[in-house]
C-alpha cells in the first residue's frame, strides 16, 4: 500500500483525498473494512448531491443546532469513519454546545474504542465516553455490543448526534423518547427517515459549518431558538434533498454523455 | 473483523453476500481499502438501479461480444476487485471469445499482482500477462506505476474490457485509438462516458451473462457482428441508464419519507 499522489487538475480531487483520510483511519486502527464499503456508499450520493452544501442541508443545520443548544444533556456519538474525518470538527462542536462525547460503534472492539478516544484527546478531547467499562447501560431493542452506551452519556442524552449512524440504532434511539440527529448523504436511507432532523450533507462539510453556525446561533435568544425548532419540517427536507438530486439527474439526461 | 451470518429473508441478502466475497478478498491480498470504497459506492448505483440487469445493460453487452468476436488482440483488464468478485467468470470469457487476460492495477505492488496472477490461475487462466517484468511497456499520458502495459497484451490489443476501470485510463486507452469496453455501476462517471461501450451493471451479473451470450453469438456470421457493432449507439444506452436511475427515485419521491 502507498499513498497516492493526485494531481491538482484531477476533477475529483477533493473525494479522493476525503478517501485517504478514510484509508489513514483504517490503517491506523479507527476503520473496519465494512466502514469502507459504507463510505463509498455515501461517495456516490454526494456524487448524485453535487458535492457541495445544499439549502435543505444549511436548513437542517440550524434546526440541529437550536436543538443542541436548547438540549439539557446533549451527546455526540462518534464511529470509527466519524473519528477518521472530522476529529479536531466533533470536539470543537461537543465544546461550543457542551455536549459530551460518546465512543457508539457497530462492530464493538475494546482496541477500537480505545483507538478511537485516543486519537480524539490527540484533537483536543478533554472526555470521552463509551469506552470499555464506562459502556455499561444498555438500549432496548438491539442486540449484542450494539446496545451498550454510557449512562452518563446516550443513555441520559436528550438530543443525540449521529453522524453516519445506522437505521437499526436511529429507531431504537427514538423509541428511547430522544431528538435524533442525523448526517446522512442517502435521504431515502432509514436513517436518514427515521430522525427528527437529518443533515443530508457529508460530514466534512457539515461539521465545520456546524462549529461556525454555532458561534453566531449562540448569541440567539431561546424563543428564537424554540421558533427555529417548532417550524422545522425534516420531511420536507427529506423531499427536497430527493428533488435536487432528480434534477440534477434529469437535466444530465438530457445532455449528449459519451465524452469522446 | 469477524464473518456475518445473513438471514435468508433479508432483504439486501444478495449485495451482502456480494460484499463479504471482497472483504474475503480484502483479506486474501487481492483488494486494496480503496476498492473497498469503490465498491461501496458502486452497491449504492446498483441500489438505484434496482440490483437486476436492465434491457439497456443487456445491448451493451451483446455490442461487447460482438466486438470482442471480431478483434485481433482483444484483452480483458483485471483489477483486484473484479478478480475477487468474478475470477471464473473472467478466465471463461476469455478463453470464448480468446482473449489474453492482464493484471492491471490502479495501486500496483508486485505482492499484488502476483496474488491476482495466482488466483486466477486457480480458476484455470493458462497465462496471466501484466506481472512484473511483462508489464514493461507503458500506455502515453498516465503516471507512475498506473502507465505499466505488457506489451503482449494492452499495448497491442484493439479491444480492451475493463471491468470496474478509472476515468483517467479509460481515456487513455482511447486516445491510444483502442475499443474500449466498460462495465460500470455509474452511467455518468468518466469511465462509463468515455468507452465506446459501457455495459451499465453489476460485474457480478454481467460477466455470467456475457459468456452465456458469446456461446450463443458465436454461431453468428461476421457480418451479423459487424451490424450489431455498427448500429449500436452508446450515448442512448447511457441516457436510458439516467432515465431508469431517475424514474426510481422519482417514484419513490412521491411518498412520504420520515418513518417515525
Amino acid at each position: 500500500m502507498f499513498t497516492l499522489w493526485i494531481p491538482p487538475s484531477h476533477p475529483r480531487r477533493e473525494s479522493l483525498l476525503i478517501r485517504e483520510r478514510l484509508v489513514e483511519g483504517f490503517k491506523r486502527g479507527l476503520v473496519v473494512p465494512e466502514g469502507l464499503i459504507a463510505h463509498g456508499r455515501g461517495e456516490c450520493f454526494d456524487y448524485l448531491i453535487g458535492e457541495s452544501t445544499q439549502p435543505f442541508a444549511h436548513r437542517a443545520i440550524e434546526a440541529a443546532i437550536a436543538a443542541l443548544l436548547l438540549a439539557k444533556h446533549p451527546v455526540i456519538s462518534v464511529n470509527g469513519n466519524t473519528a477518521a474525518l472530522v476529529p479536531g470538527e466533533i470536539v470543537e462542536l461537543a465544546r461550543e454546545v457542551n455536549a459530551k462525547i460518546e465512543v457508539n460503534l457497530f462492530y464493538r472492539t475494546r482496541e477500537r474504542e480505545e483507538a478511537i478516544a485516543k486519537w480524539l484527546r490527540e484533537h483536543g478531547a478533554l472526555e470521552v465516553l463509551g469506552v470499555g467499562e464506562d459502556a455499561s447501560a444498555t438500549i432496548p431493542e438491539l442486540f449484542s455490543e450494539r446496545r451498550r452506551v454510557s449512562p452518563r452519556g446516550i443513555l441520559i442524552a436528550d438530543v443525540v448526534l449521529v453522524p453516519l449512524e445506522d437505521g437499526d440504532r436511529t429507531e431504537a434511539l427514538r423509541k428511547m423518547g430522544k431528538t435524533v440527529i442525523a448526517i446522512d448523504l442517502n435521504p431515502l436511507s432509514r436513517t436518514a427517515r427515521a430522525a427528527n432532523i437529518t443533515i443530508v450533507d457529508n460530514v466534512v462539510r457539515a461539521l465545520p459549518l456546524m462549529v461556525e453556525r454555532t458561534r453566531e446561533m449562540k448569541k440567539a435568544s431561546k424563543s428564537d431558538l424554540e421558533h427555529i425548532l417548532r417550524s422545522y419540517d425534516n420531511n420536507k427536507v427529506l423531499q427536497e434533498a430527493l428533488r435536487h438530486i432528480l434534477s440534477r439527474l434529469s437535466e444530465l439526461s438530457q445532455t449528449k454523455l459519451t465524452l469522446l
